[in-house]
C-alpha cells in the first residue's frame, strides 16, 4: 500500500470515510458514521489533534528516530522525560481547545507500554514481539493513523478468574492458532474513540493464572475487520447534537464511548505482540496505566474551559468581582492545577526502560489520576453554583427563536447593558454540557473510571507507598531501637552517624 | 362553583386536563400538557402526593381547623411543631417514592409564610390581607388544589434595584390598580411545578426601597389566566422520556421547571395578599425561605433512592460486601442523614408566630439547605464510582433489543448468575438519570439553587450566628475582663457567680 | 449514712476532699488531688455542672419520680424525649461555659443505659439487677454525686477475644464470687473524669462469647476503694496550668483522662448490675453508645467558644469584616450546627424502652458523633488561620511581664487603638489551648475517640442504614420487577397501588 | 577574619557557642542558648543540614561558580531548574530525618530572591546592591554559615500603611543614614530559626507607597549585634524537652520561633541590599514567596514521618492490615504526595531571571503551599484516628518507670506478642508531638502561616490564574463570537484556522 500520510483534520476525516466499519447506534447500522450528527463532534475532537500538529509542531509532533522524521506526538515513542512532559502540555492544550476527550491518548500510551514490555518478553523468551511492534509503529507513524487501545473486558462474574467463568468469552481470548496467526473472540467495554480510529490495539485487562495462557493476548486489528462490531454508547444529552446549535452547549466537540464485539477475528502473526506470556500481563497493565493515569492532565485543560465558562457567566451576571465569586474561581483553579502539577511532576521524574523509551513516575501518576476522581464533581458544583438557576431551567433554542415568545424570553434573560442574552444562554448551556450533558461524561464519569476506577489507583498508591521506610523514619525519631539495630551492619552504622550531632538532651536538672 | 374535591392522583390528572393553560415547549404551544411525554413524568410526581394521602393519611393529610376536616398536608397551615416534622417525614417519603422533585412544597411553604406575614401587615395597617388569604386557603383546601409559589424575578442588572432597571418589567410589578383589583406585569424564573398547579401564588423576591411600592405585591392567579404564558425549561436528557422505557432511567417521574411570563394579568382584590407594604417584603422572603430550606429534607428521600441504586448495582456486580464499597455506602448514608437530622431538628424547634401557625428554626433550616448545596455532587460521585464505567458507555435500549446485536450485548453485560443483565442496565440508567440526566436537575442543580443559592444561606447563617455571644464565652475563658465588666450590673453579677467555684489556680510553688 | 446532698460547686469540691482516692501523677502519689494545679481545672469543670443547676434549674435539673424531687439532670433517668433534648441543651451550655469536657455525661448515659438493660435481664432471668440499680440511682440522686462510667478495657491483642488473651486481666473480669459479692480485676483505659467522681460504674466493653461469663460484669464502686489506683494521663501542655495565668489559655477549666487499675476489688451484690449475662453485653454497649454519641452535642458548645475566640482575635486584628474572614466564621458555624442539629434530632426522635425510660434515635446519634470525628480538626485549622502566626510564636507570660523586655513586646504586639495587646495574647493562647494545648485533647482527640472511634460509628451506621429498603425504592423506579413480585402478596398489592396513577408514558410517536 | 568553614553539625554547634547572642526565654536572658534543653532540639535540626551534606553531598551540596567549589545547598544560588528540584529533594529528606522544621530554607530563598532583585535594581538605578550581595554570599558560602531571613513586621493597625501608623516602629525602617551606613529600628515577628543562625537578612514585608522609602530596606546583620534582642516563642509542650526522653515524643529535634527586636542597629553599606526603592518591594516579596512556598515540600518529608508513625502504631496494635486502616494510610500518602508533586513541578518549570539564577513557577508554588494549609490538619486527624485513645490519655514517663505502678501500666499497655509496650508509648508520644505538641507547631501552624497565610496564596493564585484566556476558551466552544472577532486581526485568523476542520454539524433532518 502506498503511503498516504494524513496531513490535517480534514484529511483525517476523509480517511475515516474510506473505512468499512460496522457501527450500531439506536438499533441501526450507521451508514456513514463520520457524518452522523451524534458521532461527528467526537470525530472533530480527534481531528483537532491533527490540526494542532500543523499549527504547533513543537508541541504536537516529535522527531521519531524510528522513521527519521517528525511524527504526530500521539504516535511517538518517548525518548526522554521531556517527551513525556510535552505530551502533558499537548494534552492540556487539546483539553482547552475541545472541552472534552480527544480520544487519542489511549493509543499513545498503549504503544509506549507495549514498546518496553515486548522488549522484555523477547529478552526472556527470544520471541519477536518487539520487532513486530516496531514495524507496526513505523507503519502507523508513516500513515499518521489514529490508534485505539482496547483493554477492558466485560469480566462477567467479578469473583471468578477468566478460566472459571461460565462464559469464556467475557474475557477476550484466543480460540484458534496456526502458522499464520491467531483467532480471538470476546468483547471490549468502554472503548474511547475506537470508532474514530484506524487500528485498535488489544491488550489483556488483569492478572491471570499461569494456565490462563489463551487470555494473555495483545495484537493490532484494523477497525473495519469484518469480525468487529461497534455499539455506540448512549450518553447524556447525545441527541441534542442532532438538534440545533445552542442547546447542545458545545456544538463542535464531544467524546465517544463504544462496546466492541470481537467475533472470531483472525490476526496474522505480524500484528501479535503477546501470546500466552501470562506473567507479563500485570507488567503491561501497570505500565499502560502508569502512562495513562498521568495522561489525565488533559482534564486540567477541560477544567480551564469550565473555569472560563464559570467566570464568563459570572461576568455576564455582573458579579465577577464579588468576593465569594472570586473565591470560588480561585478554588477551582487551585484544584485544577493540582492535576497539572502532579501529572507533569510524574512525567519530569521519568526514567528509561530497558527498551530505551521513557516511563513516568508511578506514584505521582496515580496521585494525579486519583485527585481527578475526587474533584471534578466539586468543579461541576462550583460551576453550577456560579451559573445560577438557569443552568437547570433555560428554555430551548426553538423557544428562544420563536417569533412571538422568543423576544419576550430574551427581554427577561437580559442582565446588564452590553451583554447579549444569547451569550448568557450559550454559556449556561456549555456549563450544562460539561456538568450534566454530553461532555459531563468525559469530564465527570471518565475522570472517575477512565484508566481505572478510584480504587485501582489506591491499590497502586498502596503498592508504592513504601510504608517500611516511613516506619523507619518514625521509629528513629521516637527513639525506638529496632529501627537502629536492624539486620544489616551498615544500616546500623549509618544510623549511628545520623544521630551523631544530635544527642538527645539530658534531663534538665534544677 | 360546586366543590369537586380531588381525591386521588387520577382525579388530579383529570383536573389538569380541564385547564386552558398556555405552555410552550420546543417552540410550540403544547395542546395537552398532561399527556406530553416530556411533561407527564412531572405530573406523575405531583399525582403521587395525592395517592400517598390516600394510602397514608396520618403522614400526608392533617386536620385543618379552618374547614373542620382533614386536608392534604401540602395545603395545611401548621398548628404545631409536630406538623412541621410531619411535613419532613412526608417529604422524605415522597422523595423515596419518586426519586425526584414532587413540586408541591413551594405552595405549602408560601401559604404558611403568608399566613403569618399577612396577619402582621393587617395588625400594622388594618388591612384585610389575612382574611382574604384564609378564604383562599379554605377554598383550595376544599378543592384539594395544587398551589405553585412564584418568587424569583429575572432581576436584570444585578447591581441595580427594581426601580433603577432600564426595563421595569424585570421585577414583577403593579401597572394598574382600581376598585376591583390590580394589574401586574413581569416574569418569574425557575418555577418548579407551576404547570402542574391549579393556582400560583406570586411573591416578591427581595428587599425593596420604601418608594418601590409597586414591586411589593403578593397575590394568587389561576394558572390558566390568559395573561400567563409558561415556557417549559429544556433539561438534561428530557427527550429520553419520549423514547422507550429503559434509557430514561426513571420512566415514571421527573421534576419540572418553567419560566412564567406575566402579561398584564388582572387580579381581583380578594386574591391580593400584599400591595405596597415594602417593609414586609424581606419578612415574607425570609419566612418563606425558612420553611422552604428545611423542606429540602425531601432530598434525603431522593438520596435514599440513589444509595439504594448504588447498592443494587454493586450487588449486581457481586461486590456489595467489598470493604471499600461498604465504606462508600456508609459515607453516602452519613451525608444523607445530616440533611434529615438538621432539617427535622429545625422543625422540632418550631415556635408559634403571632398569627398562631408554627415556623421552624432559622439557623438549622439554613444549615440543612446549605449542607445540600455541598454534598449532592459528592453523592453523585460516589454513586457513579460504584456503578462502574457503564454509567457512561451503555448501549441504547434499541440496541439492547435489536434481534441480532441485542443478545450479544446481553451476553457481555451479564455478571453473576441470577442477575438479569437488563436489571443491571436499568439500574445504571437510573443512576445516570439522577447524576447526569433528567433528575440530576432536581437532585444536583435544584439542591444548589432551589430556595436560594449557597451564598444566600451563608448570609442567613451569618445573620443568626450570634457572634457577640460566642465572643463573650471566649473572652470569659481567656480571662479578658471586658467580658465581665459590661454595661449592665446584672450581667456582672451573673459572671461573678459563674466563676465563684472555679478560681484560677495559683501559680505552683516549688 | 446521713444524706448530705451537695448543693453547689463549692460543696462538691469539699466533698472530693473527703475521699481517700489513690492518684498517681508524674510518678508520685498525689496527696490532695483537688488542689493540685494540674488537676484542679478539671475539677472546676465538673463543679460548673453543680453551679449551673443552681442558676438554671429548668435546664440543669429535672424532677425525678424515683425520689420525688428535682435532681441534677446528670443523675436523672429520662422520662420523655424532651428530657433527652434538655440534656443536649445543658451540654451545649456547659461546653460554652467551660470550653472543655465537663466529664459528667458518661455517668448519666451509663445509668440510663443500665436502667433499661437491667430491666430486660431481669425480665428474662428473674434477677434483681434493676431493683438494685434503682436503689443505687436513688442514693446518688439524694447525695447528688458524680458518677464516672468505666467501659474501655485495655484489650491486649486485638485479634483475640478476652478468653484467648495471654493475660486474662486485659479485660476486667470476676476472679471470685460468693454470697456477699464478687471480686473483680483488670483495668479501664481512657477514663474521663473518674478522679473527679464519687463512684464509678463498671461496664463491659465489647461482644463476648457465651462462655466468657466472667467478663460480663457491671457494678458500682466508690472511687476511694483501696483496690483502685488512678494514673493521671499526661496531656499536651498540662504543666502550663502550674505556671501563671496567661500561657495556659484557659486557666479555669480543663478535662481529665486517667487509667484505672482494678486490683481485686470486692463489690457487694447490691452494687452488681450484670454478672455473666453475656448476650446482654452488646445490648448494653450499644445502648450506652447511642446515648453517649449524641451527648457529644457538648462539643457544639465548645465549638461556640472556638468560633467566638476566632472572631475575637479577628476583631482585635481589625479584620472581622473582611469577606474571607466572615466566610470562615460562617463555615465554622455551619459545621458546628450540624453537630447540634443531628444530636437534638436524635433526642427528639426518642422512644420509650421496656423499662420506661427514653432512648434516642440510633442512626442520628451515630451521625452526630461521626460528624464530630471529621470536622473538629477543620475547626482548629480555621481558628488557627484566623489567629495568624502568633498562635505559634508568642512569647511567654514571663517575658511579657518582664520589666525591660515586656513593654517592648507589648509595643510590637499592639494592633489597633483600643485593643489591649494582652487581650490579643490571651485570646491567641485560648486558641492554642483549644487547638494544640490542654483542651485540644478534649476538642480534637476526644471528639475522635470518645464514645467510640470513627470506625465504630460507621459500623453502627451500616447496621441501621437499611439498604434493603433503599434498594427496593431504587428497583421500583428503575422498573425492575423483582421489587414488585416479592414473596409477600401484600407487598405486591401495595406496589400496584403505588404506581396506579403513574403509568410509564408510552413511546412518543411522530 | 580567617576562614573557618564549618564542616559538620558538631562544628556548627561549636560555632554557635562563639556568638554573643541575646535571647530571652521565660523572662530570663539565656546564658548558653545552644545547651538550653528547650532550644537544643531546634539546634540539632539545623545541625542535620550540615551532616546530611557530608553524608549525601550530591543531594545537599552544589558547585558554586561564585567561589569555585561545592557549598552547602542552602547557600547555593540556583543555576538551573535541576538545582531547584534538588532543593526539594533535600528538603523532603530533611523532613524525614528530623520530623520538624530544620529552619534553613528561609535564608536560602531570601538569598536567591535578592540575587535577582538586586540585579534589577542596579540595572535601573546604577546602584551596587547586587555586587554587595554577591560578596556577602561568597563570604557565607566560604564560612558555611546559617542565614536567617527576617521579613514579617508586626504591622500594628492592619488598616493602615506603615507611614500612617501611630507607632512608626511597627514596620522596620531606617532611622538614620550616613556615609558609612544606615541605622534601622523595629521588630520582626515569627522568625524561624534565627537564633540558630549566624546572620539574618532583613527584608520588607509588603507593598509600600512611593513616599515610604525608609521602609524599603534590606540588609544583613550578624545575630549577635548588640542592638538585636531575640525573644523565644513559647510553644505547645516545649517544657517536655526539659523532662525525660519519652514524653517529648521527638527528643532529638524541634523547630523554633522567635520575635526579634531591632533597637537602632547600625548596618554598614556593604551589607545593605535595598534602600528606598519602594517599587521593588513587592517584586522582592513575591519572588521570595515564590521560592519559599515551594520550599514547603519539606512538609512532605514530615508527612512521611507521620504516616510512618501512624502505620507503626497500627502495626503495634495488630491492625495494620485492616482495610479501613489501609485506606486511611493510602489517603495520607495521597494527600502528602500532592505537596511533593506540585512542589517539584513548580521547580522543574523554572526559568532564568535576568540575573541568571533560576526561579520556579509561580502558580504551582502557590498551589503547593496552599494545599499544605488545607490538609495537614486532616493528616493529624487521620494519624490520631489510627493511634487510638492513648494519644490523649497516656501516663507520664515517670509513672511508666515508677517501680510499683510502672510494671502494672506496662502490663495493661501491652498489645500483641513481640511488641514492647514502651515502643507503643513512644510512637503515640511522637504522634502527639506532631499533632498537638512541639512539632505540631511546625507541621500544622507553620504549614498554615509560614511563607504567607492561606489567603496570601489565594491572592497570588488569582493573580496568575489568567481568567481571560480561560474565558476565551469557553467562549469559543460556546459559539460566542466576541471570542472570535477580537481587536486583533491575527487572532481572528488563528481562530478561523482553529475551527476549520470542525464545522458545527448541521441539524439532523429525519
Amino acid at each position: 500500500m502506498k503511503s498516504m500520510t494524513i496531513r490535517n483534520g480534514q484529511e483525517y476525516i476523509e480517511s475515516l470515510r474510506r473505512r468499512k466499519i460496522k457501527v450500531y447506534l439506536f438499533g441501526e447500522l450507521v451508514e456513514n458514521p463520520v457524518d452522523h450528527p451524534i458521532i461527528r463532534p467526537s470525530v472533530n475532537a480527534v481531528a483537532e489533534t491533527y490540526d494542532l500538529a500543523s499549527r504547533e509542531p513543537d508541541l504536537a509532533t516529535a522527531y521519531s528516530p524510528l522513521i527519521g522524521k517528525r511524527v504526530n506526538r500521539f504516535l511517538h515513542i518517548t525518548t526522554s522525560a521531556d517527551d513525556l512532559v510535552k505530551q502533558n502540555e499537548m494534552q492540556r492544550k487539546l483539553g482547552q481547545l475541545t472541552g472534552t476527550c480527544f480520544q487519542r491518548c489511549v493509543g499513545m500510551d498503549a504503544l509506549n507500554a507495549l514498546y518496553s514490555v515486548t522488549y522484555e518478553i523477547d529478552e526472556k523468551y527470544g520471541t519477536q514481539y518487539h520487532k513486530r511492534l516496531v514495524d507496526f509503529i513505523k507503519y502507523v507513524q508513516e500513515e499518521n493513523y489514529v490508534i485505539g487501545g482496547a483493554m477492558t473486558d466485560p469480566k462477567g462474574d467479578r469473583s471468578k478468574s477468566p478460566s472459571e467463568q461460565d462464559d469464556p468469552d467475557v474475557f477476550v481470548h484466543i480460540v484458534k492458532q496456526n502458522d499464520e496467526g491467531i483467532v480471538i473472540r470476546g468483547a471490549k467495554m468502554h472503548q474511547t474513540g475506537c470508532i474514530n480510529s484506524h487500528w485498535i490495539v488489544v491488550m489483556p485487562t488483569m492478572r491471570l493464572k499461569p494456565e490462563e495462557k489463551e487470555y494473555a493476548v495483545s495484537c493490532a486489528i484494523p477497525v473495519d475487520d469484518p469480525g468487529l462490531t461497534f455499539v455506540y454508547g448512549r450518553q447524556s444529552c447525545d441527541t441534542r447534537s442532532m438538534d440545533g446549535n445552542i442547546d447542545v452547549g458545545n456544538a463542535m466537540y464531544a467524546g465517544q464511548e463504544a462496546m466492541i464485539i470481537i467475533d472470531d477475528v483472525f490476526v496474522p502473526w505480524k500484528y501479535v505482540f503477546m501470546c500466552g506470556e501470562t506473567e507479563f500481563v500485570p507488567v503491561l497493565v501497570e505500565r499502560f496505566t502508569t502512562y495513562h493515569r498521568r495522561s489525565y492532565v488533559c482534564k486540567s485543560g477541560v477544567g480551564d474551559v469550565l473555569i472560563g465558562a464559570a467566570a464568563s457567566i459570572a461576568d455576564y451576571n455582573g458579579v465577577l468581582d464579588a468576593s465569594h465569586v472570586r473565591e470560588k474561581l480561585v478554588e477551582m483553579v487551585f484544584l485544577n492545577e493540582i492535576v497539572y502539577g502532579t501529572g507533569i511532576a510524574s512525567s519530569y521524574k521519568a526514567r528509561a526502560t530497558k527498551a530505551g523509551n521513557y516511563i513516568n513516575d508511578e506514584i505521582l501518576a496515580n496521585v494525579c489520576k486519583h485527585h481527578l476522581t475526587k474533584f471534578t464533581f466539586e468543579m461541576a458544583r462550583l460551576a453550577q453554583d456560579l451559573t445560577g438557576g438557569i443552568v437547570a431551567t433555560l428554555p430551548s433554542e426553538k423557544d428562544l427563536k420563536h417569533p412571538e415568545i422568543g423576544p419576550k424570553l430574551m427581554k427577561y434573560l437580559a442582565t446588564k447593558n452590553g451583554v447579549d442574552p444569547e451569550h448568557r444562554v450559550r454559556m449556561a448551556r456549555l456549563i450544562e454540557n460539561m456538568t450534566m450533558g454530553r461532555n459531563a461524561v468525559g469530564y465527570l464519569s471518565e475522570s472517575l473510571h477512565g484508566a481505572g476506577s478510584p480504587q485501582a489507583q489506591r491499590i497502586l498508591i498502596a503498592r508504592y507507598m513504601n510504608l517500611e521506610e516511613k516506619m523507619k523514619f518514625a521509629k528513629r525519631l521516637a527513639g525506638i531501637s529496632d529501627a537502629l539495630n536492624g539486620k544489616e551492619e551498615e544500616e546500623e552504622e549509618e544510623s549511628a552517624t545520623l544521630t551523631s550531632s544530635a544527642p538527645a538532651p539530658s534531663t534538665h536538672s534544677d
